[in-house]
């Protein structure tokens, strides 16, 4: 790592920890709101292999919607292109969880990062492999190298005790014929997913793929494809964010993704990937002092794809 | 220009031009409908001055929309941060010409590349300059270096007869309190703005100021900041395809902006900026060769910013 | 029964029966499909207590929801005007099924007549009654005179299996904070409730005390006060056919409810009900022939109450 | 007119007049707010000719959307049923200008009293009529009794300069193909249709023909037939009132009209016709004294359809 990656991580973080939050915790998972709201961490890794991180870099959250994904590489790797068939491409222009668009286009989610989309993934991995959730785990962990990572059934019952709104979109999907398993099994499945549990230093590890051509930094196995891993990239950074990914862009530049744990991962391919906690959430589910640090680098850094 | 661009040039324009073009002629304006359907032209402009093109690029044609990001270089040079609290940045989700989203969000313009942000961008320019009109065009005879530039008369006077879309767009904005100006004042420029014409070559040479830091190529003039420029890419990225702008980023994966004259402009920051030109639209209004063309380049090369 | 009536009936009747049925089967309830698609009845009855019917007048089918009218009754009769603050009274404008409208009002649906407000009025029978899946029987076991009615376990239980837009809308209903009750039960109730069946003397029976200042024909027992009827009458003619409600009050002039069993239930405020059943429907989910057979009756007879 | 009535109408406008006047002046037309706010007049037809009135009843105001009533019968009386394939017949579930439906079904407006509809009619009337600006008014002249009625240049000329979503709508509908004339020579025609001045009891006089049966209550001249006159109603009841249609029907249950300048006008077929006004509207755009005065009528005299 080069020592003015450190500066400007240092830096950002110190400028942006004694800004008033003005976010707040997610409320529509009650177990989320039990988090300490002034947690502050963030870790980059760099493509060489080298890392640094600051503040509560080293505990861990629930990465939520940061997770959809880690399943789409998984349908992307096993199930390829066909995939694109039930899932689009494209910006949805509404909330996370809006019904909205669904109804004007016939079942077919915009995009796989939306909440309709994720849970289309799921219902897709349910179809194609044999031990879906498990298999999902598996592949997390090795990705990760995290060999005991596990699905936190805290999290999960939580959501699953709570989550109309994802049962009404699945419900909702089903009728319109894109959902083939049991709409059950696809939510058990979806809410699992969403509840996976790492630090920072372990999510930026994680993500690193996607600024090394699709392979692993410390091994250099291969996950999938390059233009696989572009085209990833491409989704995170015209959907990564909900109804914020233009001013994410706009304002920062790098592909990422956040969920409503208040994480946010960014990678700037072939060169890092940046893995930002802090749990209050700005109006568009996103996290507050999560967005504004990694404003801060870009702006400082110069640093984006623009 | 290295030679290996100008091959993958070739071989891209080589496959492309015999493929059957499932497109069809723009029909809204009627003098677009006047073109030869089976020109093709494409030109690159390389960062180090060096620029290459093969068939019809030498052909001035109508470039419509593209002159959006223009106007929107010219407002974010003169009256800068502000113009942001008049229209968003975010991807629309809906069709170009679209009254629904504006519906809901009170009459700000998802982003300034759908018809009504343009709209509002001319506006803008109405307000803020003296003489917008004139000023606008010296601006692009600047930064085209073509002296001779004048707006199509042609072209501007038939979209006047025939875009009752974009009349109501624009009084319905009036409606809601977001243009200032008189609505026919505002749509007279809006058409004259979009009645521009230049061949590949030239529109790769103007758009040059996007991939060197807001300078332009030949003489390092700045036109606007390096930080304005990567947002203007970034814009492109997110919204320069109407609700096709997904589908780009992950196929293409470079911003770009296209016209429903059939042209189409790309650009990789640092690298080159590529104009292709070919006047059949696929269904979502943007030039059907061209999309396959640069599908092709960036596939074979690898060349994205992802 | 004065012999014009007779007549009246007879005729459109035989105008109607001949008549090529450009209708459909209802096939998202799997049940409902197994129904011969040419049973054709009708029934009128008189406040005057005289009755008349012919064709399959005497055949049940399952009301559907028509249904939905007899638990606002139930709902008004106990709980009185406070249901207002949880379901509107305006005409939907959208199909009988569609999120759209929810999405913009709150999770306060139009009416009682779509299916979202008719889940909203069954979570407010089951917040206010002791047992309000027994207590609804009973109530209407009462109002039809058919002692021995019960709800058909086949069409619920079909109508379970596969009523996932139901599930979706109550669920969204629910994380909108307009479902007090678990999701199932209320989807429970609803299902029920909607799985009633009766013949058209008997629904043209049941519905008479709405032409009678809410009191029964036979025995003049008070079910709702005169305002009450002149109410619920009232939003029969605004909402009672989903998106085709303006039609039949233009071609019809009655109040009336339809279900997509292919019943159809009209009334004239203190003259008479009529009751009329064909399985074929048409594409705005209302029974065919049973349309064209109302619109014969009132264009002939110039019975309406406009 | 038997004394019941007069008492009922003494009644009510004496119960109202005291009220908390809850609405506020239109601002949308300048013209219409430097009318006096605490005008209130009513007055009442019977089909026997007798008609008796209280307050500002002989005070002449601007029955705007009123007027659509009448510009709608001269369409159905010369031109027929055809003109139901250029306006649908259901209530839009929507405000009174909204651009949403349209986008929706191509360009077929929802009803004839939402603005869309109107504006078509005018369109229709304009290709139909040789000099429908004059015809209309010569056909209200003779509909009123009122040989020097004239438009209001004022009124007229008000709405012009600052009625940007009519001018939004009538472009958006000609986009559509829904538009034959130019969109200029349909809104002049409209707004002046819109300007029409009458006082309450000349209003009440105008609307005889719909509750006798399509003729003139004076000298039994026929206007349109006893259908096409009961389907008007029909029209007023499921679409009268914008997005409060619904709860007028429902506590009224009356068919009636209103405008923005404060004006409603009710009808109970073969009994009276009964116009009332005070300008100040409530949050739908419907007079709020107004409401409340024909809710109290009907609640205490039981006049209602239902």
């Amino acid at each position: 790592m080069q020592s003015n990656y450190k500066n400007i991580i240092e830096n950002a973080y110190n400028l942006t920890k004694p800004l008033k939050d003005l976010g707040k915790l997610a409320t529509y998972i009650p177990e989320l709101a039990n988090v300490n709201p002034n947690k502050f961490g963030v870790h980059m890794t760099h493509i060489d292999g080298t890392h640094y991180g600051i503040g509560d870099n080293q505990e861990k959250f629930s990465i939520q919607s940061i997770a959809k994904v880690l399943s789409l590489t998984l349908a992307v790797k096993f199930i390829g292109e066909k995939i694109w068939t039930r899932v689009d491409v494209e910006p949805s222009g509404t909330k996370f969880d809006s019904l909205l668009l669904l109804e004007t286009y016939n079942g077919i989610p915009r995009n796989p990062f939306v909440n309709s989309g994720a849970i289309v993934i799921c219902d897709i991995l349910l179809t194609h492999l044999e031990h879906a959730r498990e298999e999902f785990l598996e592949f997390v962990r090795d990705l990760s190298d995290i060999p005991d990572l596990t699905y936190s059934d805290n999290i999960a019952d939580s959501e699953k005790a709570t989550g109309f709104r994802n049962v009404a979109l699945c419900n909702f999907i089903k009728s319109l014929g894109n959902i083939k398993n049991k709409p059950e099994d696809v939510l058990d499945f979806y809410f699992d997913m969403c509840s996976l549990e790492m630090n920072c230093q372990q999510l930026s590890h994680t993500f690193a793929f996607l600024i090394n051509g699709g392979r692993k930094l410390n091994n250099g196995k291969k996950i999938i494809s390059r233009s696989q891993a572009k085209r990833i990239n491409a989704l995170m950074l015209t959907c990564g964010f909900y109804d914020e990914s233009g001013e994410f862009a706009f304002k920062v530049g790098l592909p990422g993704k956040s969920g409503v744990g208040g994480g946010i991962v960014a990678v700037y391919p072939n060169n890092f990937t940046i893995a930002v906690w802090s749990p209050k959430l700005n109006p568009n589910g996103n996290s507050f002092k999560g967005m504004k640090l990694l404003e801060d680098i870009t702006t400082h850094s110069e640093m984006s794809i623009f």
